[in-house]
């Protein structure tokens, strides 16, 4: 099926997402949304995160996708059960991923999970690996000073190094095996990340995993896209397009991305009320 | 959802998938047929494949499973999309997920699948991975010699350690990346293979890679199980219940596995004809 998969993020956070599902189905077109004006969601209430992200996908299921990527893990946390059971394509989150990824790799059953606030409270991913298999020990840590980073293209700087370490401290020695980047800005961060835990624990990137299952999906309904031709993605931005430009084309190395400014508060349709 | 999820294979090498299963989610309940008497698969021609395929798909349809796993390439290859189109129920094969797995390894595009005969020829992989990046370079192999040493329990002997040196020879020096063990079997030569390989080279193994789409179908569905007590396992064999235990039991790790004997022959329903 020729019509594109549909990314949507609180800001540039999703395009870790949409960077492999790029690299792994070069065939399938991206419709992808950065709410980067109203980012970051992590902080925010959650009526608000369910708001925004509504509003987002109203946009884009307007256009035609043939599935929703919510690649933003604080927004999946509060609105992918409500999507799921709203919209009638595939709707794919990115903590069960994550999760699923984690259980695969672990060999000590001792998981880290870093997120944004709201995900932690949320106690999604907690929930998402007990579920699954209740010997799983599981430490979170909130770490607020990531997305900021990211979203100011920091995440090489001298800063960020100083930050990345000193926000892991809580969970260094505690004889984890397995962290879960549990905020898809934080792959961005991956290589600080990475030194910093030591090279024998392993770090699972949501977006590599979500990409794997996007795909699983796909295959399963027959819905992969057939068309060799150079495939057209979009990406619109409530914030600056030039900002965003600068971040994509670093992040994707693609030289010339057609950024489009939007305007979500037209698109309320699925809020319903 | 309860209901167990049926694995079968066409002797004990489907027992990698299962077994990854049982680590990736201790909760599910699995039913295993292998058709240990009419190992191996590979050298038959398409049409027994496809008979014995659909009897074990039988036997286990009428135990109310939840999901089946084709855990035997050769099978996969051959019957897969014929049993998704009769069964009401999911059906998931093993060419698929392994395909999915290597392409999000992969750096330099160059994999290698290790088959047998039968699927070597299907040209299964080599169709999967175009299908979702035309850039992919596919190596083959058929190791028709590592089923019987894997069913002959002598997968950690000096001779399975030769077989398996002389039989990679004409895939090395080739700068493949990535090579699939693309035979259930053959995750029990996996140390060998690596070792022959070298460490560079990323082994995948389609049994782990399964057992993540089997959740994720599961999970997505919303039928993964939610008891906490100690699933029940049943395994059926059509050839020896003692050889059949002493691999399983030695794979595994399990030692009071209970093994039942199985006439597949009165089991012809899905055949309709």
């Amino acid at each position: 099926m020729e019509h594109a998969i549909g990314v949507i993020d609180s800001g540039v956070g999703g395009l870790t997402v949409a960077k492999e599902i790029m690299r792994q189905m070069p065939n399938e077109i991206i419709y992808y949304v950065g709410d980067t004006a109203r980012c970051p969601y992590g902080p925010r209430p959650e009526e608000e995160v369910r708001r925004f992200t509504l509003q987002m996908a109203g946009f884009l299921v307007e256009r035609q996708i043939k599935m929703l990527v919510i690649a933003c893990n604080t927004a999946t946390a509060v609105v992918l059960k409500e999507l799921r059971e709203t919209l009638d394509i595939p709707v794919v989150g990115v903590i069960a991923p994550g999760a699923r990824a984690a259980l695969k790799v672990t060999e000590n059953r001792k998981i880290g999970i870093l997120g944004t606030i709201g995900t932690i409270k949320s106690q999604a991913y907690v929930h998402e690996l007990k579920m699954i298999n209740q010997q799983i020990e599981v430490e979170q840590l909130a770490c607020p000073k990531f997305v900021p980073l990211v979203e100011s293209f920091e995440y090489q700087s001298a800063v960020a190094k100083k930050v990345v370490a000193e926000t892991l401290i809580p969970i260094k020695g505690k004889g984890l095996d397995t962290i879960v980047l549990g905020c898809t800005h934080y792959p961005l961060l991956g290589p600080l990340i990475q030194q910093e835990m030591g090279p024998k624990v392993k770090v699972i990137s949501s977006g590599e995993e979500t990409a794997q299952e996007v795909s699983t999906i796909l295959d399963f309904n027959g819905w992969l896209n057939p068309s060799l031709a150079v495939p057209k993605h979009r990406f619109f931005t409530t914030g600056s397009q030039s900002i965003f430009r600068r971040i994509a084309s670093d992040w994707l190395q693609i030289d010339d991305l057609h950024i489009e400014f939007v305007n979500l508060r037209n698109h309320e349709y699925l809020l319903g009320n």
